[in-house]
């Protein structure tokens, strides 16, 4: 199809499907003629996947390309490759004081490389709630901590059996899933205060 | 204290604080003299706060005003308030079809008015995945409901009995406690991989 179907099929303008291709999100087309480049149904998924990515995922153009490029050629090493996927999204990571990230990590009873960059998110994170003043009760924190290990127990045991399905599943959950569990949250939220107040819903 | 002495305390520069004070995100110190104005403590804990909601928080400017703005003044009704500063979160959201949204919250039984934003919320992160051809299994998606539910019992059950309190826990809570939620998700994947596999950790 020429790059005015694919617009249509995608639901992403031509301008902005040039760009990507510019960036190299998405790979060039076939060419026909010196000006005119045939695409298939993979750009179609591809551009879906660039949307989401840049939209609710809210990556950057270079985080993107780097997560891109990981999926695309993940090597043999499943782990490296998650590695190298995730630390494409903390290339502007702050430093901050990480003793309480490794202290909650204790508690949990989590085995983690202290080097991971997700010590570092926890930090950040940790670090944004004690400047906003906001104290989470030690019993809200093992609500957390539960939480987040059943999650994670059930990802695990639905992840796809061959390795590239399961490095594209792991890296875009990471990324995508995120956005899925913050609306999921407050909604709930929403239902467990309707209950409670007997107010709103219904 | 003197804006410098400020910005030392609250580790936000000068020039920043200048910028707040412009964008209404923290309120006039008093005058001293037609160049000189004194801050007190509550201006240190507001610059954290501001910092927070604008850093991890991932606020716009016109979006931290707004959330400001319910918290220092909720009035007398706390659902119309976290209503408020919640909508305040959403001025730039595109319209998706929120049938699937709908679905999941009723395979959830909670209890939910219909046209509130997460919905809306929901169904954007819904299509994302959709964009993304990533597919949630129906166990891992059950994970996420019962998770989403527990994590909002307990928020419920420790949150401050005094209204304006408790507005401030819900209103911060919603904003600040997602990034801690995605790195803990993210390092109980860490942990959970690493028992099953035997690689990475310790």
């Amino acid at each position: 199809m020429r790059i005015s179907e694919l617009a249509r099929r995608s639901g992403v303008t031509t301008a902005t499907i040039k760009y990507y291709l510019r960036e190299g999100l998405v790979p060039q087309g076939e060419l026909t003629s010196s000006t005119q480049a045939q695409y298939g149904d993979a750009h179609v998924d591809r551009l879906r996947l660039v949307r989401a990515l840049l939209g609710q995922g809210g990556l950057s153009v270079a985080q993107a390309r780097k997560v891109l490029c990981v999926i695309d050629a993940p090597g043999d090493d499943m782990f490296a490759a998650l590695g190298a996927a995730q630390s494409a999204m903390y290339d502007d990571a702050d430093t901050v004081d990480e003793s309480p990230a490794h202290e909650l990590i204790a508690r949990a009873g989590w085995v983690i490389d202290p080097a991971s960059p997700e010590v570092g998110q926890l930090a950040r994170a940790l670090a944004a709630l004690a400047d906003a003043g906001f104290v989470v009760p030690d019993g809200v924190m093992d609500a957390y901590l539960a939480a987040s290990s059943e999650v994670s127990k059930a990802e695990l045991a639905h992840m796809p059996e061959e390795p590239g399905a399961a490095l594209r599943y792991a890296v875009l959950g990471a990324i995508l899933v995120e956005p899925l569990l913050a609306a999921l949250r407050r909604l709930a939220e929403q239902d467990a205060s309707a209950r409670m107040f007997g107010s709103s819903g219904e």
